[in-house]
């Protein structure tokens, strides 16, 4: 019987960790960027050399099939991935674990001989923590992917989709080829930490998804008026900078009070205009993000944040400007691959709870266009997008060996 | 008798604010930066071509002296000047007026034969505006430049005086030899933009400056904990964008509930680390500035400020870290220039009030090895280190006569 072999599966997590370390420990790997391109070449050798056909789609997703190398509505697949690009300064398991575990999979399943009824796919999604566009890759996969929108994506730095996409040997136009053809997949399982302390704290080993968070992003734009900062008035200035700053802390008391448990919020990005001392900021630039698995309070969320910023631009004489960056709605897991993977854990005496995915994830994608579920596993101190992300290698293979039991299922 | 030549003081201003121009209008010509080096080469040619000896000292300042080119003790001579760099998107008068009035006057002297008793010298000072550090030319030549502390100068963006020196031709290691000998100079009269609305308000065409402010800048950074923005739960974050929010709000207040009428203060810089929307802010970096005219009060600022960035870092269990990057003091300008310019402008028929400058000045550096001080214009609707700031024509020969009379008082 298949079975998941635990030194290869350490061992690609470790080499695969070594694109785009960092001194001290973890890693930056956008995508696109060097490291990340050359984490791709890798990873496409390794899926060669698993014997499974290898393949790169015109978003950047790579591929490993088993005895398949393409989607069609013929032949419904059971696919399982992740994504290998991670956020600055992140760790090594975010993304790479559900890749480098769904490729054992797959392979242990290849070696063994399975023979299960429906092919199966590790896919390696471009993007997700979107540096130039949230969860890119399987957007494009999935049909979501706007291709008049593609010229205008942008890094927060102001670098364009389009030219990191063609010095990594990309056409950004064509992205939206990507697309899957309708009931291309049959089924989605993708493994991943938790990136929270829930499942730790509890003692559970196995955590199985039923829904994932809406992101929204905002950019939201304070323009006051750039004066000396030694000789206005302090009554006359139109500090841009401090609107910013009382909106950070008025939104982030907002989203807690009125968002309940599961909202969360961030102001990740600053910029201020012109940025020397001796100026008063003339304009301040934020990033605005909150998640709550409910559609409705995100909504409200979003709606009164907006009325903050005006409501503190109109008290500060200065002008406020909210332009909405990305939205995704939050997404419920299929009951069925819910199921199978509580089944999975059963059988191998596992405890499993479900909870919902406070992140997003690729499979919020998927989940738009066939079954799709997530499996979690324990984070060390609930630590993610930190250099220090570690989960216990008991708890990798526990997730490796359930996602295997999980496929099998799913194919059989 | 000796007077000034309104189209070609008119003239030269408007030359000199091409060198760096803005589409829009306004003016970005940082000091080392090529505009601000073709200004260079472009005012001493003007120097040279009003009958001048033109000369560059080892700190970048430009010198135009009547009958003499070098400063010593046995020859004290009547200084004027300013500068001609400017902030980023600045005007084409903090500075600019000074010099090319002060050119005008000495200009208007020699043609005039009028053979004063004292050399009369205009300089140009470098980096005023302090990119790489306030005042510096000023300040090295008063003999204030502390040559260990060259080597680590720098930008706000991070580009090193050292570097910035070099590019235009210059060495920063010898910047320390433009120190004037003792005595060099008898008295230095600087005529400037008021910068602020007094006298605009008060119908006022000439300000006798009593003193100059002292400017305090700190690099205020907080540090916190970079988290997962969706999977930690918010009571649990470390964010050190928010302490920085906090702080910059409330020392605004403080300095302006403590400091009394005459402190200022601004936050003019904030970077945010790592600086993406799905990561909370590990590392939040102000610079704050704060100005007074009196010593003590900004002393008690700045322990207060400090006090403040440690509460705000305990309550919100992330860590604060003052440093200190410039200090000047508060300085009163010598009675003999006040009053040698309220007898220029009684003289003349014109008003005139003593203020304080709330903005730094070379003048106070040297205050520290003459008599000196500075003649005020208003600025329409008071507006400065804008690409808008602007005075009336009127008030810009009226400033440069005063000054024409103070000098021939002065150097008589």
């Amino acid at each position: 019987m298949a079975s998941v072999v635990p030194d290869r599966l350490h061992g690609r997590l470790a080499a695969l960790a070594r694109f785009g370390a960092l001194p001290g420990g973890g890693v930056t790997r956008p995508c696109w960027s060097p490291p990340h391109e050359a984490a791709r070449a890798w990873l496409l050798d390794e899926i060669a050399g698993a014997g499974l056909r290898a393949w790169v789609d015109p978003a950047g997703n790579v591929f490993g099939g088993l005895g398949i190398d393409t989607f069609s509505g013929e032949r419904p697949v059971v696919l399982t991935g992740s994504h290998i690009d991670t956020v600055p300064e992140g760790g090594m398991l975010d993304g790479a674990l559900g890749v480098i575990a769904g490729l054992e999979c797959v392979q242990a399943i290849h070696e063994a001989k399975a023979a299960p009824r429906r092919p199966l796919i590790v896919a390696a999604w471009s993007d997700e923590e979107g540096r130039y566009g949230s969860l890119f890759g399987s957007r494009a996969f999935c049909g979501n992917l706007d291709a008049t929108r593609i010229p205008d994506m942008a890094a927060a730095d102001g670098e364009r989709l389009v030219d990191a996409m063609a010095r990594a040997g990309f056409d950004a136009g064509r992205a939206p080829l990507a697309r899957a053809p309708a009931g291309a997949v049959a089924a989605y399982v993708e493994l991943h930490i938790e990136q929270g302390a829930r499942l730790e704290e509890a003692g559970i080993p196995i955590g199985v998804v039923d829904s994932i968070v809406g992101v929204r992003r905002a950019r939201v734009v304070f323009h006051g008026q750039a004066d000396h900062a030694g000789t206005t008035p302090m009554a006359r200035r139109r500090d841009a900078f401090l609107a910013a700053a009382e909106y950070a802390l008025r939104a982030r008391d907002l989203v807690v009070e009125r968002g309940g448990e599961r909202a969360v919020t961030n102001v990740g990005v600053a910029h201020v205009h012109p940025g020397v001392s001796n100026i008063v900021p003339g304009r301040a630039e934020l990033v605005h993000e909150m998640r709550c698995p409910e559609a409705d309070t995100l909504e409200a969320l979003d709606g009164a944040c907006e009325g903050l910023a005006r409501e503190i631009a109109a008290k500060r004489g200065v002008r406020a400007e909210v332009r909405r960056l990305s939205a995704t709605a939050p997404v419920a897991c299929a009951e069925r691959i819910q199921r199978a993977v509580e089944e999975a854990a059963r059988a191998l005496g596992l405890p499993s709870r479900r909870l919902y995915s406070a992140a997003g994830h690729d499979a919020q994608n998927l989940a738009l266009v066939a079954d799709a579920g997530m499996i979690f596993i324990p984070s060390q101190g609930g630590r993610s997008h930190r250099v220090d992300e570690a989960s216990d290698a008991a708890a990798i293979e526990r997730g490796a060996t359930v996602l295997l039991r999980t496929l099998l299922a799913l194919a059989a």
